[in-house]
């Protein structure tokens, strides 16, 4: 699943700020499911307790609301209340985590806009509303607004940002307030600048959250699935052992104490899992790690006495996830040094810890330690004495997540495995239902692949909504079939399909394009040099410290020498049994992220092509990366090179064999002879055949 | 010729800073002559005048100096003198145009020192001397340096900055003295900046220069050769419209005036040449355009009367060199908006500025105005209304210079051929004299090949110091053969050629490695991955607003493979009968510089491998850009490639054909059968039959 947003520009060489996170947070396919816990579900139990997965036809089924107008009206009357007087209101659509898919109770901007696309910022002053959403959207924002709502289509030229429009629209000296749970404590500064200079005023309403004060009774209840541990064989390192290489991490750092707000790092860091969200196995939670303890901040009735056993061994305390605030405080009143990543820690707790800081330090009436934080950057000073700092930095976990150690690899080779199975079992049941002239939909195929995959030893969910599009919607990046309008899967077209899954062990992620009649030649070349770009990205060697951004034109080069290209990246890293997309690491033609990539750290590569209203091609394995015993080390350094997760045959009759070179079609086939060798032992009847099928060597004439 | 210094670690991804020029200035080969004028000279003369080139071998040739220490004493007691006292003095290579090659004249670190290699920088103080340079020159220095010298290995683990050291030796609130002509605006802030956390105070002395004042009779006389001027036919475009294109550019950017300092970039604005320093066909001058007019700041004498006529009707008037702080001055009293580049433009221009512009609004009363640039960035006001104002940008020339016309394209193609005819007279020559038998020296081998090329019609001087590096030597990436000490070349070893030269149409750079014995194994196959390297890069296609170094790793990708790499950049941009390095694109593996390559550029393609103490290798054409006529356009964008300039066959025997694709061969061949037809028109004899011997087709086996 490509992680890049279809509406930038093709070649976007602008370098991101240096200041801002090196990893660019992405939020491209939150779920926009509406259903309630009561629909009829697949349950799946694996091996640690009952999980949950939906059928895509039922994930997409719509809930009538009351007006939307009632909706505006009610929160501007919220604007004028005491304690609040505001003039505009920013509703993003994050939750308090940044998190990529989120729980239904927190999708506050879908709920006061009714636009359910995954990325959008509604905005509301006392007269005027206007939501912002990108290129994907536009026809589903269309649709889906009231009169009442301006449509902004980003990313259009002369279209304004939220800021440029509030400073036009606003008298200058208004209040414009947000929830500051939900904006990076980054953002929020950046939105603060921009609209200071019309001198208005940013207002952090901390107490209250002016959707869900008139969303109230209907509103979601937040998402209580109890956790589970994630078993030792899969994490490979124990909670004690993660936790005093942090705190190591801590102490070189000069810091006593750290806050994380990610949710897949607080999974990571204690071994834990939940079910609070889809396709995500994570639960909501904060976590403070100090030199002597830690405490999770979660809703208690999530936590079985199993796991409160396993949390007290580790020397992790239970607090309630709303008492995070005070604990915050009362940090910076016992004079810690706490690490916060200010891309990803919310503004709540961000001013939360610097205004503490600026009441301890007017208490000693000292306001010359106010900049400590700024002599700490440079002497390091460790321990708590003399008073609070924070120290802003980039979370040390999301690196330590990313270097997969032993078992996890394992777990994600064995569950690519058994997903490669799955998909053999579905391409065969599909080729055969096509070949009988059957009928089916884009939404049905895709549901018919859940039903392979949930039958797969450790089956949890999906990892994102299944992209499942024939002809025409194949070209669009992020397609999402819908039940009542989306197109037949058939003989006649291209057909892209990428889809993904969590297990208890790992997680998958792969596409395939595939044709059931004849391709054409258009079809069939362009084809041929994604799968080129796709080789060559495949069998690069590099020497270490390398970002991947060196490597993303490997995958383009073949498409490049038509005038072709793709506008997204090649490759997102993927966590192990955790988020389908993860940091720091990336592929791109965006050059900003300069992580180089590491022995460990699974990627995915995933070139493509896509012709507007025609077709679209995607390929795509996960890689891990992995030592390259080449016969020289020039530099007295390591060389790295990638090895394959994915096991699922390329379909041959797309391929012209007389645009690929002979070494092109030996990897061809010593990949195909490698999926049979590998997924055969998993599989019997008529999914077998067709792997053999499947695998048969190419010889090019 | 690479341009990159050894001493860099081979992976360096540290962004430079984004403040800093994103063309970062090279200062990797000046010459080191210290003969003077009156050697015996190769005369060769050009259509436009007589111009001269030295032998190798004479310009190898050092000088006996007086007592280094005494030097050093002079130095000090200058330091107490009344309007000096200072406690230390710095003394850059630079001189005051960031030059890559200087007149002797203003080579005062070698002086002062007595190390005469091309990149250091001499500290002074009242009891400590030390001399930084990098690992190019580490031997030399310390042959060099008298005992009162400190020898700083820079890059070397420990080794401290300059202005580390001097915080560390100094006590603190000292005066560190510098010539600010010598340093670029930027330079001298960041040195401020650096010293002032030990409260020591930079000292601009602007009337003294101590190296000059103890140098005196001695110190050669700045250069006073005429200047010419640059034909129409190969220039393009006339002096009247490139003025008037900056001034369109001046009055964009709100800006009335600008100041240009380095000597390529008037050259070429001018349609003027000069030869004031070896290797680059300039003259040292500043230029001052307004909106009227423009003022050249240039020793009289260079100027005949032709020349004064020239510049009279393009509106360009004469001043003399020293005066122009007196004019920049004036120009803040006039109220002009100022454009400095102050990466390059010196620190005495730029302080000379700011002061002035602070004295107007001092005058004024008016002291709330001193921001007046900041907001001029913002709103971009025109003209002169309402005081001076500085503009600091990037100098609008080198990108006007860096995109070539076709007139200067054909005349780089032209100079290319006659260039590629006296290379194959050389090697025809050298081939057969090493069969003879006949002992040669590297030094002698390059003093031939100058003597061949300045044969050629339209030959001015070599573009850099030859490369000549036989065995070891060459592996020594900026090699520079000595003639008491170098090796000699044979059919024994390797044999690495980087050479160069200005024609009065166009500038050469190339490099061919050769063996005229049998090669082992070990260098044919890597002379092979460097040969695929450099084809795949020449092979590029790209889209508009591909910056070079998202390239750079298709030519590394080969050696990658094996575990090799190479520390330099793969291409530099060169000049048309201009620099042989010039910015602002380069294709390099440090990832600042972000322009995007353009249709006209000429850049260097020049993998290489080294393997120390062993053999060198590196094959270098020069290509300009040049639009593909591609099958499509995605993105409705033009796609990029690149064209020969270069036509020198590409030694056969060192090619391992086993190792390379049919697409490869196949690209050889071409290549091959290009050069005969270009070049054998331009040949008889000996070097007919060495071209054609050299030009047959291979089969892969």
């Amino acid at each position: 699943m490509s992680r890049c947003s279809s509406q930038l520009h093709p070649r976007y060489f602008r370098f991101f700020s240096l200041s801002l996170p090196i990893f660019s947070k992405f939020k491209t396919r939150p779920s926009i499911s509406n259903t309630s816990q009561k629909l009829p579900l697949i349950v799946v139990r694996s091996s640690s307790g009952s999980v949950t997965a939906k059928p895509s036809s039922e994930l997409r089924k719509k809930r009538a609301d009351s007006n939307p107008d009632d909706k505006l009206r009610a929160l501007r009357e919220l604007f004028l209340k005491p304690g609040i007087g505001i003039d505009a209101y920013i509703i993003p659509s994050q939750d308090a985590h940044q998190s990529e898919f989120i729980a239904e109770s927190y999708m506050r901007r879908a709920y006061i806009s009714g636009f359910t696309g995954s990325a959008g910022t509604a905005v509301v002053t006392k007269d005027k509303a206007a939501l912002w959403t990108d290129g994907r959207y536009f026809l589903q924002a269309e649709k889906q607004l009231s009169s009442s709502w301006i449509l902004m289509r980003a990313g259009n030229l002369g279209v304004p940002t939220t800021s440029e429009w509030l400073n036009d629209i606003l008298a200058p000296g208004c209040r414009v307030g947000i929830d500051p749970f939900l904006f990076s404590s980054d953002a929020a500064e950046e939105l603060k600048e921009a609209i200071s200079k019309k001198n208005h005023e940013l207002v952090y309403l901390f107490d209250i959250n002016l959707v869900d004060e008139i969303w109230k009774g209907s509103r979601p209840k937040p998402p209580s699935s109890p956790i589970r541990v994630h078993d030792l064989k899969y994490a490979g390192v124990n909670v004690g052992a993660k936790l005093s290489s942090l705190r190591s991490e801590l102490k070189d750092a000069g810091s006593s104490a750290i806050v994380i707000s990610m949710l897949d790092e607080i999974a990571w860091l204690l071994n834990l899992r939940g079910n609070d969200v889809p396709h995500s196995p994570v639960m909501y939670a904060y976590l403070i790690v100090e030199m002597d303890g830690a405490k999770l901040f979660i809703d208690n009735s999530k936590v079985s006495l199993e796991v409160m056993d396993y949390l007290k061994n580790a020397g992790v305390e239970l607090r309630p996830y709303e008492s995070i605030l005070s604990e915050i405080e009362s940090l910076a009143m016992q004079g810690a040094h706490l690490w916060l990543d200010t891309s990803s820690v919310n503004a709540a707790i961000v001013n939360t810890y610097k205004s503490a800081c600026e009441r301890y330090y007017g208490s000693l009436g000292n306001k010359s330690n106010k900049n400590k934080n700024i002599s700490l950057s440079y002497d390091g000073t460790n321990g708590q004495s003399g008073g609070p700092a924070e120290i802003c930095r980039t979370s040390p976990i999301a690196m330590a997540k990313a270097v997969k150690n032993q078992a996890e690899l394992e777990g994600m080779c064995g569950s690519h495995l058994r997903d490669a199975a799955a998909l053999a079992q579905f391409w065969a049941w599909l080729e055969e239902e096509i070949q009988k002239g059957m009928v089916l939909t884009e939404v049905e195929v895709a549901d018919k692949l859940l039903e392979f995959r949930s039958k797969q030893a450790g089956f949890i969910d999906t990892s994102f909504d299944t992209i499942s599009g024939s002809g025409a919607n194949g070209a669009i990046i992020h397609y999402k079939p819908e039940p009542g309008s989306c197109s037949i899967v058939d003989a006649k077209s291209l057909f892209l399909l990428d889809s993904g899954a969590q297990y208890i062990d790992g997680t998958t992620d792969v596409t395939r394009t595939v044709h059931f009649g004849e391709p054409s030649a258009r079809q069939k070349g362009c084809f041929s040099r994604v799968l080129q770009g796709h080789i060559a990205l495949d069998q690069a060697v590099f020497p270490e410290n390398t970002p991947g951004f060196v490597l993303d034109a490997f995958a383009r080069s073949f498409l490049w020498k038509i005038g072709l290209d793709y506008r997204h990246g090649t490759g997102h890293g993927v966590g192990a049994a955790l988020n389908v997309h993860e940091g720091p690491q990336s592929i791109s033609f965006r050059f900003g992220n300069m992580t180089p990539l590491q022995k460990g750290m699974v990627v995915s590569n995933e070139p493509g092509y896509y012709e507007d209203h025609a077709f679209g091609i995607r390929i795509e394995n996960l890689l891990y990366v992995e030592e390259v015993d080449t016969p020289n080390r020039f530099g007295g350094i390591g060389y790295l090179g990638f090895e394959k997760l994915t096991f699922v045959p390329i379909q041959a009759k797309l391929v012209d064999l007389s645009l690929l070179s002979v070494a092109e079609v030996d990897w061809l086939n010593t990949y195909h002879s490698q999926v049979w060798e590998k997924v055969s032992p998993l599989l019997d009847g008529s999914a077998r055949q067709w792997l053999w099928n499947n695998t048969r060597p190419l010889v090019k004439p």
